[in-house]
């Protein structure tokens, strides 16, 4: 309850301990895949990141190993996340960070932790997606996306009828409930590929949009 | 033990119920999505299907109803299990089936399961995938590969690097680990918008390579 | 999605790498213990097994150690599953099979698998109870009738009146949620016992009734 | 900590609520199943019992409304619990209170936890098994056999040789093992009848062997 | 079923074995923490647990290593279970054994067993608690309060508003409410000081109130 | 991966839902408790803690509503987190963290995360110990502690031995364990009380020391 630590005492606790994210935007992940020139598309669009963003997202970089598999990736990815829908950007933000959170995977829920966050222009909503998306004040609508994307990540086996049904009670359409099942999925994937690798986030992400 | 049932007991028994599959090749999903028109490319991927399966498989049409969607799917499918691997494409599809296992997801366990036991030639290879892995009699570099696989769709988050030691003490590379990793991301993905849209499998995958 | 196996690749296959299932009709179990002669009684009832199945159901031949257990087990699994039950023979083992998923026992998956789909005439029935009971196409007796025992498998100390009013409104007496209970039981042993012991199913009954 | 209640504050407790086993001795189970007439070998080892024991066990009562299952009950109870086997009947005993703890079965702690204080002389053994068996003083041998009497009821598909292997360190011969699985499995079974039928305990048992 | 062993056969058991809370009353926790000497607060409050219960609990010499920590846990403990509540002392150390039971907590299953045997005049309450609470014939009142205690020991992050009117609707308050959570929730935390510390009960609790 | 929205969709986005936290600072928990007077010792504490941190925690307005229960919190919270220890504050906060992420406690997420950033001077451990203390690059001694505090947390009645050896080969005395095991418990309390009221952090929190 009372942090008294002035600002001396945390530049002293830097100096004890090595940072928890060391190394982070140097070696990406816990593999030695050394990248691939890039072709043409993926300089471009790499080009148009640090144009937009500032940086690369590490995620690109890691699968930047396989021409192939960098253009799949971001054909998927680009597809879900930013393509028309009717879901909204924040939406489908929400739900990569609430399964995320499910699998506790650290890249995803920085990356897209800070896309909630600046998306939503409401800070404290990135938090409570990592943290447990049930304590957010949410409408009904986001609460039942949420609750169908996390009960898909949890028991996948147990989702039915009734499921899709609830979903269509707050007014998803069959389309809609495809897209949040996609996204979903998507970050099961992308959530193991990360865990499996120990793949790092950049580390600007962490303080984007506070 | 002693299952005396005569084919017309057999007989009787299917005129007494309804088949559990009932549907399986006209309602693909419980998602009402009608299909797009195929672009050139995919239709000829369709075509070729055909030619070589004597089908088309229903995922690819669950994907119909979006050109964009069902292009983004199958580069990625197709990188992940057809493209050159240290991976054989049987160690590619016996992941497959034992994190759909674990997902329990009907669709993939029907459609890859059939594709172990014809990539196989050894039919209990791809029953012992779906019920039980730990229970065949595998290689120590297949049961190592497995057990991350299925330790990476269960518990992500304690995927560490003692974990990806284990597997490059079996002589998996980190390459191989990257594709061990992507493989069984991506079924978790497919098992889940297989499973939140109820996708059923084609039932001819039913009697293949017995 | 393309299995483009030839016959040819598959043969190369089988050479390539040991059956999954190799010596699962002669080590029957991983523990050592000689059979003992049987008694007359015993000894008629194998003969009836290889005169109706062709073969001895590799369960009694692990049993047949000791004469006591091998007659308890024998009186206890035909008097549930042969016996007159308001349940029917097939319904029985749907539930053996459903029980043994959850337990993920390949023994009895293989074997009762095999008798689901026989019994049923309808060989994708035995497969999805093998994968996800929630998946097939049941009757509304036949999904309560499963939800109980699978509740009953995983989490037997939350089974209250409720559970047993769920069984009676379709139709289920008393005596017939006690055998649903001693089915779900009997498998919950067996299960164990083959789990515990690797009793392996004889590799016949992998192509039956496909 | 303070616990200061006079035994007259015990007694007006008792006035202000039922108690929590009210018709435990009368309503056997939640089924309605009428006890058939008792065959003269059943009616001779009911006899028995309450010669030895003063009263016959609920669960005997509770399979009274079936001949031929009551007769299968009893002779493998009989054979598992009390013919000569390489493990002590306490031991049979502790190995049935731990799985009953993990199945929190209600019928089979109260009944079996009370055989452990009696065969043990030590009250507090029986306590414990149904607590939490690795907080008791055991010997290796004991803990070793309840390690893996509980991971195969909490896990069964995932016991491996090497958990077989543990046991034989501890001086477990193959037919050792077998019945630890066996016994265990049987519990697995029973709790699974008793808390699917909501089975009571005979009274008496709370306070035998204290 | 048939627990035929004589007294002797008891007391040759107990020679075959050491007892399984050898040392409970000495050798307190796994940790050397000699005590300190108690202030004269503390002094006067051990004093007044001989007089009335004829023992120091063996918490309170856990504690009394550091007389800060024993003060402040003795306020908090004494505040929560004796303290005027809507809640009955009886009605708390049921919440008190329901959570330790899904802890598994030795230590305070037994110490708070023995008190619900003794406040309810019921001993198997006491044993059922312990046991599966599911079984006890409980108040509808009863029953609420400690559905609401699992369940939040259980799984505190899915606990909402629906939960909470479930209480209020039994006639719970919502100082009732929060007396249910903080007694819950002090469970939660002295299981797990209990379970880290190996902590052990005075074994004069095994036979109190039986 | 490209979050193109510019201030100004964020803006918008703003207006089309209410914050995720809204009435956190008015409405602490969902339970009606009015406010006491506070007694003179805790008016100067809530004044101590206005002047170090500017606000008054909600966790001390929750408990105002009984003086007792909330100088009891008190005593016991500054004892734990503030007195002298063998852990730093900081590994006290981080076990507060890796704690409440497993029980997935909006309150002491956002208030103890606040507090390791603080002492940290590193923000991004605060993020790793609510995402995932297994991604962080910690010190063996930092990973052993957070081991054992999360095993305590999630399966306490798997705590023995070998695991307080594993602290004490880290380094860690007898006296270090009992707060490792001590702060992991209150936060298992607090979390738990948290959660069960709906308690709501302090907004100032989210923002401070990123």
């Amino acid at each position: 309850m009372t942090k008294r630590s002035s600002k001396s005492a945390a530049v002293r606790a830097v100096k004890s301990r090595p940072s928890a994210v060391e190394g982070d935007d140097t070696a990406i992940t816990a593999l030695k895949l050394p990248p691939q020139e890039l072709a043409p598309e993926m300089a471009a669009y790499f080009k148009k990141c640090e144009d937009k963003l500032g940086f690369v997202p590490n995620v690109l970089q890691a699968y930047a190993f396989d021409g192939a598999k960098l253009a799949a990736f971001v054909a998927l990815y680009n597809d879900l996340m930013l393509a028309p829908s009717g879901l909204s950007k924040l939406e489908r933000e929400m739900i990569a960070v609430a399964v995320s959170a499910h699998n506790r995977c650290y890249y995803c829920l920085v990356a897209h932790g800070a896309a909630v966050r600046q998306l939503s222009g409401d800070p404290p909503l990135g938090e409570l997606m990592v943290m447990n998306y049930r304590a957010a004040r949410l409408s009904r609508r986001e609460r039942a996306m949420l609750d169908f994307a996390v009960k898909l990540t949890a028991e996948p086996w147990s989702i039915e009828e009734a499921d899709r049904e609830a979903l269509r009670r707050c007014g998803f359409s069959d389309r809609d409930i495809w897209d949040i099942a996609a996204v979903a999925g998507f970050f099961n994937m992308s959530n193991r590929v990360a865990s499996a690798t120990d793949m790092r986030p950049n580390s600007v992400y962490h303080a984007q949009a506070r």
